[in-house]
């Protein structure tokens, strides 16, 4: 068997490498449009050769698109005209409304799967991949009725294999829940690292006087922006929205601090508090 | 030697844990008025005795004094009126302008060395305290001349013991500086916390959905909230100009995801990205 990563960056790649392990026998090839990339990869094991994207296509059982999610957009249905009947194409894309809009326009919607894996770091490229990313972490996939039964079976078998938990949920409530436990903490994170950059010229006064506290809480501000910039794009009715959320919330304790309002500061990290008690995955009570 | 701690929480427990281990004949008595973190205290070895405030002071040589700031301004004026000649009292506060006052107010004021440790996590009380807290962090020590020199002295030394790296700064220069580089994410994360609970009314949702970028990003909405709403209040100028400064760059990404200008949200990326050149030197540390 043959299996095809198109985008060898953090994500792409750490499947290849988490898969490898568990099939020695299949065969990867990566298809990038960066030279540096194609070197990584090859140099690291996550391909075993570099080909073109129709080449890809032609050879391959299974193929990962693993671009930025404007790429995936870009080029699914050129990859849905090509595709051989009987194979399987499956995206990594972080919005699914839309690549899932696009998919549903296409004759061979069936042999395509909408996967979102809940794994990442601030880190991006080849060079960040490693086979453990994906383990023990969540994964969504999106109208599954709408994939033939070969195509999903192949796709879950690959997702459980390297870990994985399945989820399964309509693009629609895929990409508001991503708004709110993703998009928005990459966007607070940026702006975040940005505001302090702005007022601290002198970055020995971050080097001195940052914790550990400041270094979690600003971690997703090395982001990609290739990325990212699709991403809040693609689905900018929904970030627009919970960032609206969020900047209301911040105006309100701006509010409090101002008048000096301790109960009501004092009330809202209270609230806030819960968050420990959801992250700590504890029955509600 | 006498040693006391006031308020046996994580911090002075972590400086109480770590002194410990390289002067073993020293004593140290704990003050608390929590009877749970008395008990604590005990079991864990984080000091000998429990005594009260005026014993604490009329028997040891250093006095730490590691409460809520509300409680560091309301304790200090007292604690330097019954302190006996000769020996020393501390604070390890979050802010510094407003304890630094008071203690210009009182003419004892050379026995007091005002300190801010740049170390914490988002769990409180002595239950949380461990002795690697503080190693390698930086400290603040604020208007060291101020303090008579066996006192600073007595302070540096054992702040060098415990493995941080000592840097002096005026109070009102410590507080700019924190506004933005502490206070600031960790409002950002409280308010990133609760506005994911406010719409994600099934928590499942978040379980399912939320990856560690998330959960890293949202940490600090577990802190405390006695101890972080009198650290807004005391430094209110200047979390209330970060704050705004905040706000004022979330409106105009928002205002670049409304209108598509992918552009504009590049660019606040990429110069967010810079934060991972400036966070490379602290984890270096």
């Amino acid at each position: 068997m043959v299996i095809s990563i198109i985008g060898v960056g953090l994500l792409g790649g750490s499947f290849a490498l988490s898969l490898r392990e568990k099939y020695p026998n299949i065969k990867f090839v990566g298809v990038d449009n960066s030279s540096v990339n194609q070197k990584i990869a090859l140099a690291k094991g996550i391909v075993d050769d570099i080909v073109s994207l129709e080449e890809a296509l032609a050879i391959s059982e299974l193929n990962v698109l693993a671009t930025p999610v404007d790429a995936i957009t870009g080029l699914m249905p050129h990859l849905l005209d090509i595709i051989p009947a009987g194979r399987t194409l499956m995206d990594l894309g972080s919005t699914k409304e839309l690549i899932c809009k696009i998919a549903d326009a296409h004759p061979k919607r069936e042999q395509f799967v909408a996967v979102h894996p809940m794994a990442g770091t601030e880190n991006s490229g080849p060079g960040a991949a490693f086979k453990e990313l994906l383990t023990y972490k969540n994964v969504i996939i999106c109208d599954k009725e709408k994939s033939h039964p070969d195509s999903l079976g192949l796709v879950e078998t690959f997702l459980f294999d390297v870990g994985m938990k399945i989820h399964y949920m309509k693009p629609v409530e895929h990409d508001l829940h991503l708004a709110y436990v993703s998009h928005l903490s990459h966007i607070s994170s940026f702006a975040l690292g940005l505001t302090v950059l702005d007022k601290e010229q002198d970055e020995k006064a971050i080097f001195d006087m940052a914790s550990t506290g400041f270094s979690s809480t600003v971690r997703l501000a090395k982001s990609s922006p290739q990325m990212w910039a699709p991403i809040f794009d693609q689905n900018k009715i929904n970030v627009s929205k919970a960032l609206g959320d969020y900047i209301e919330l911040l105006k309100k304790f701006k509010d409090a601090i101002d008048k000096e309002d301790l109960k009501t500061s004092l009330n809202f990290m209270s609230r806030a508090n819960d968050i420990g008690r959801v992250l700590a995955g504890i029955e509600k009570k």
